[in-house]
């Protein structure tokens, strides 16, 4: 039950203060939740719109200790977050960290994340641990090529992840993944897909299945609902509800799937936090995935995960040769259009492919000619709106 | 035109840090524009979610300095702003006010602000200026009783106004309200009305009408689209954009309105700032009216006023005989609600009647037997929501 509101009110205290952290805080300031940032980077991204940060690693015992002492509550919003670390303190302190640090320890390891997924028997590629290059070979020759090799922990946005063409790169392709890694069959995918699922006390909510568009294995665009069938929509969405029943402790997972080209859903990769692909929700849905976070990991009823408008969420990323300090240009576009969203996310340099933004464009239903807009002609406006806007001075 | 973004962005000094501040923080922030906001209280509502306060009364000349110094624009969401002193640190500094100054004092004296109307011809219920009590029973004379006496400075929430039912209350009632005093005929009004309003760099655009229903003196609900017929509506809108030509400035106004028996649209009051009956725009409207006061003092383009649901805002206010720490209960059912809102705003002390946040209510579209629901309807429901809200723990 939602304990009685004062002021100052509750505080959720999080690891990382990114924008996600920053999205947070903004979703957070209306229900009166307040929050605190742990973050090595002085003035990080969320610091402006949030009651505090302490600048501190992510695995700073001492820092995360003073977190948890002045929070009700403690999450993640990044995956460096140290799961031992986190146990330790809920234990000292008693202040409950929500999805909890097991949660993020198997997700950590997509080895044993994607095995915690067998186990409970929801469809992924087909993937094997490889300790060294014979393996891989090995791997390979049932497989085939190209395939995917990961390491196994501390991949993002596309680092950690190589694609193989050949077994004889086998060695310098696990060179360049470092430490322990895996390999995944190379799926013929249709479209990636992804749904944000919530888990809060007793209940789970999913929205909308997305479309995601990855370039250079960056996110480029989310649509949604995806342009796939409607059983295609209701089947993701149903694999991602038996992830989240799945998975231990309260709050925002983005789950990351393939349609494959037999029109299976097979799981990618789990987050075990407010996702990118979910930033459509802040504009899109009733209730978006940051409020839903904070809602869940403070243990207050979910809010309605109904999609309001056809949305189309385009990534701001660097578009620089080098890191310089950032400096946006073209914006009058943006805020010129009608439902067109800017969401800034406070990071003073720019480097190549960073991600510095969003811009969410919402459907007008029609088009100026009177005809409906459907979705591909939403995605070309949100890429027109995206490509008028440049860090690039040249 | 737009300025490029960058990081720290262009900061926004607020003179204010009441709820109007820390909702203006909340729509900010995504645009990657900070706020710093001068207040007298410690820890004013807006405090945990802006970059920074100045504890400071709003007419301390060096603090309303200081504050400039540290902003690239100025603006103010409460009227006893200091129009003489900003217009001074405007001439000093060189950063603009928005609205003006001229306005907020062309607005503070409501005699001045109502002659200014029908200088513009700008329809507005009978007046007079009373500077005693002899020219008070002289306007009854003419207007009849009862009729409306009004502080022409200083008042809000009903403070300062007074209702006066015969001549020989005419020494008390002036006592009431203190100061030099105004008189208006009654106005047997069909409903109360309001239209909030953005001027931008030569640009207007106004919200949806909306419905107010107030009770002692104080806003209770605003409901959206006012229960009217589409003319009234529409005309409300115009009159509303007759004002904004007049104002001097950019900004959000808030523009009451009566509509009169006989379907006439009267002027009752103007704020130059965001207003209580405004605050359905920010999960019924494409661009909030904070959204929209931030663009436009920044001198950024305005974003579409359409309305995407119709919504019911109502007010939670203290429901306590004396002042004490607040404490809300019975929040879990407003969490449960889909598509209800709470924004909490972050107020130490509840005092009774005091504003202490407000419920948002956007409409499903059908009941739970398939019928369509309709706005009556979602009136209830939102009064049944607020009423299950309290901070009264006998």
């Amino acid at each position: 039950m939602t304990s009685p509101l004062s002021t100052p009110g509750p505080t959720l205290g999080v690891v990382g203060g990114g924008q996600l952290g920053r999205m947070l805080g903004e979703a957070a300031g209306p229900l009166g939740i307040e929050l605190i940032v742990l973050d090595p980077t002085p003035d990080c991204p969320a610091s402006p719109v949030v009651r505090d940060q302490i600048v501190g690693e992510f695995d700073d015992e001492d820092a995360v200790r003073e977190l948890a002492e002045r929070s009700d509550f403690l999450t993640f919003e990044i995956e460096l977050a140290d799961p031992d670390l986190l146990e330790r303190v809920e234990t000292e302190t008693g202040v409950p960290v929500h999805p909890s640090p097991d949660t993020l320890r198997t997700i950590q390891d997509k080895l044993v994340q994607k095995d915690a997924l067998v186990d409970a028997g929801i469809p992924v590629p087909e993937y094997r641990a490889v300790d060294d290059a014979a393996e891989l070979r090995a791997a390979l020759d049932e497989f085939g090529t190209p395939a995917m090799v990961k390491a196994r922990e501390g991949g993002y946005d596309g680092r950690g992840n190589a694609p193989i063409e050949s077994p004889n790169d086998a060695e310098s392709v696990l060179d360049s993944v470092a430490g322990p890694a895996m390999v995944e069959k190379f799926v013929d995918f249709e479209r990636e897909l992804s749904v944000i699922g919530v888990k809060g006390e007793g209940e789970i909510a999913t929205f909308t299945t997305g479309e995601n568009v990855h370039r250079e294995e960056i996110l480029r665009e989310t649509i949604v609902p995806a342009r796939a069938p409607e059983d295609v929509l209701e089947r993701a969405r149903s694999v991602a509800r038996d992830v989240l029943e799945l998975m231990d402790g309260r709050g925002v997972y983005g789950i990351e799937l393939f349609e494959t080209a037999e029109s299976e859903i097979l799981v990618n990769e789990i987050a075990p936090r407010p996702h990118n692909s979910g930033h459509w929700t802040i504009e899109g849905a009733v209730t978006c995935q940051f409020e839903q976070h904070v809602r869940a990991v403070t243990g207050r009823p979910l809010g309605s995960t109904e999609q309001r408008d056809p949305t189309v969420m385009t990534n701001i990323l660097g578009d620089v040769e080098e890191t310089q300090p950032a400096e946006l240009h073209g914006l009058d576009t943006v805020f010129s259009t009608p439902r067109a969203a800017l969401h800034w996310y406070g990071k003073r340099d720019v480097r190549p492919l960073r991600k510095m933004g969003h811009i969410t464009l919402t459907d007008q239903g029609v088009n100026a000619d009177g005809s409906a807009e459907d979705l591909d002609q939403l995605l070309a406006r949100s890429r027109d709106l995206r490509d008028g806007v440049t860090f690039d001075k040249a």
